[in-house]
């Protein structure tokens, strides 16, 4: 079992996909540290994105690490919420950086949680056909899992991330202490995709998640430090090897399948994207042992953690074909056919065909 | 002098980037040549995206060429010309892949001139992170010019291509039988584009080209042939050395910040892009002949081929001052500071800057 770094101490991830390398950093205080924001590209004018939540409680902070950098450091508070990841919220970006002229040099922030960095990566990539980002991200699942990877974008009417970009940010700065203000159903949302890294890639991590699931809710921060670095090595690690989800990238998706129907049949916002992606992961291990992959108790342990982090484990009742109908229109799916994302080994995923009355099965299982 | 090739032969010019390689396919009767359609990725779908003036004439020759190659394809026209390289009309293609529950593997063909070939290489390059697509240029200008080198987007109230992507088509297929149907505007338009290669690249295809301006504004269709493909050639090369406008990259703007000052002073549409272009390329040569880069005989020999190609030599009155304001704020331009092609020697561009005083004589010199 690793063991647990001093709060204090600040740890550095590396990704790099080849076509881009770029450090996450992760530690309490980095806002207001200066050494976080030097190394930069160099610009006049930066433009931190953030939500009406997020602004009043980091963005001066922020402003001020930029200040030495920027000749001028632009704010813009996006309305907060899923609602608003569309493109007149995404054209809001673009009105703000035209009216300030800001050229092809300009480096956005994303200061936020998951919506944030998806729609300032999305408009910085497209922005003049690309300009430099830094994601910031203020929650646990923006920390552990969207804003490390490049996968940028904006929701259609008829779908999830529908349209968007694979765009590497120039740096990933995670502050543990913005943690501290954040919701305690958010934190319990970022949880789950903690706990999906360790039946995907990493047994051990596992062991420590149940044996610190309590600290991690009462946000030790020695404990946050450990789960967070240990999410964006995995990460790193996986997006380094498949940038554009050829393949290895698709096992990130553990638990998302399901996930993706409890969302879009109950309508989005109605469940957090975490709380899908918990009980979607112990649907995705009821298939795992259904099909043979795995004993049935793999189920019940998950079952457990997933439970103690406050997610919930029972599914919606929307029926099992309605799940299914769900999936087949998940952008994962190609040509109707979904591949489940299952665990072969704790710490090995793998993707898997499975024909609908398994899936079926798995799905009835865990509803409510 | 190159030899002027036979028009049947088809002609193959291959763009490599590092990252990506493909092949702009030149020759009279490609939409009906089996052979161009194969080798291309392969999906369920496809979906053709033109424009209501281009579907009547060569839609039905392009599906059939597909229909062996997808279980489905599908027609989308969009309302045509540059007032609708916007958003709201780039959203009407995301629908139709969604109505069509067009996975990440469809393959998009974009069939018309720049505007549609911009509009569908974003749409290509954002729906679902990125699907593959295949440029079918039916203008000039979009053969020699918009169609190869990844360059997509749409345009902004506020600017012109200022949202996009640099996006590799998977092949361009340039049937040259597509510009006996172009209006004869627009075949000047595009000679504009086609001349410009000369004075930063190669002194011979212009002497080439000045040889044969009759040849080329009556179609004919061995001299369309070479022009063609030596534009290709060097586009290729350009591209291939400088994807995404690091420095060599920029040669291809000559004449470009001359003429956007002129299309947005005057309002985009005015003017045909190719319209200000060539007038703006004459302002560029006389700026590199006021820079004492090049002779003042070279300034009359540019504007007569620009003039005989049917394009206009003079611009439109705004006041010099108003041509640098709009073209400080112009994309190329970095915190302010434009740089300016200037040709140092025939064959060869460079870039520089230029005080006010000198660019408001080159202006002065050729206004209407």
């Amino acid at each position: 079992m690793p063991t647990r770094p001093a709060a204090s101490a600040r740890q550095r991830v590396t990704v790099d996909t080849g076509a881009s390398r770029y450090d996450i950093l992760i530690g309490a205080g980095l806002l207001a540290d200066a050494s976080a924001w030097q190394g930069l590209p160099a610009a006049a004018q930066a433009l931190v994105v953030t939500n009406t939540t997020v602004d009043p409680l980091h963005g001066a902070a922020l402003r001020h690490a930029l200040a030495p950098h920027y000749a001028r450091v632009g704010t813009l508070a996006l309305p907060d919420g899923e609602a608003h990841k569309d493109w007149p919220t995404l054209n809001l970006v673009f009105d703000r950086l035209l009216a300030d002229a800001c050229d092809r040099r300009t480096v956005l922030f994303a200061l936020g949680g998951g919506v944030v960095g998806d729609m300032t990566g999305f408009a910085a990539a497209s922005y003049m056909r690309g300009v430099p980002f830094v994601q910031v991200p203020t929650t646990l699942l923006a920390q552990v899992d969207s804003s490390v990877g490049g996968k940028t974008g904006i929701n259609h009417p008829a779908g999830k991330n529908m349209i968007g970009a694979f765009y590497q940010p120039r740096r990933v700065v995670c502050d543990l202490d913005t943690l501290s203000t954040l919701p305690a159903r958010e934190l319990s949302a970022g949880l789950a995709e903690v706990i999906k890294y360790g039946p995907i890639a990493d047994a051990a991590f596992l062991d420590w998640i149940e044996a610190h699931l309590d600290d991690l809710r009462a946000r030790d921060p020695a404990a946050l430090a450990h789960a967070v670095r240990r999410s964006c090595e995995i990460k790193a690690e996986v997006v380094g090897a498949d940038e554009r989800e050829g393949g290895l990238r698709a096992i990130l998706n553990f638990g998302h399948t399901f996930g993706h129907a409890i969302e879009a049949g109950l309508g989005y916002g109605e469940w957090l994207h975490g709380e899908a992606v918990g009980c979607g992961m112990v649907m995705a291990a009821e298939l795992s042992a259904r099909l043979g992959l795995m004993p049935a108790a793999f189920v019940g342990r998950l079952a457990r953690i997933v439970e103690r982090a406050g997610l919930p484990v029972r599914g919606p009742r929307l029926g099992a074909a309605r799940y299914l109908e769900l999936m087949r229109v998940d952008k994962k799916a190609e040509s109707g056919q979904i591949r489940f994302v299952v665990i072969e080994a704790l710490g090995r995923a793998a993707l898997r065909p499975a024909d609908d009355a398994t899936v079926a099965r798995a799905i009835e299982a865990h509803c409510a």
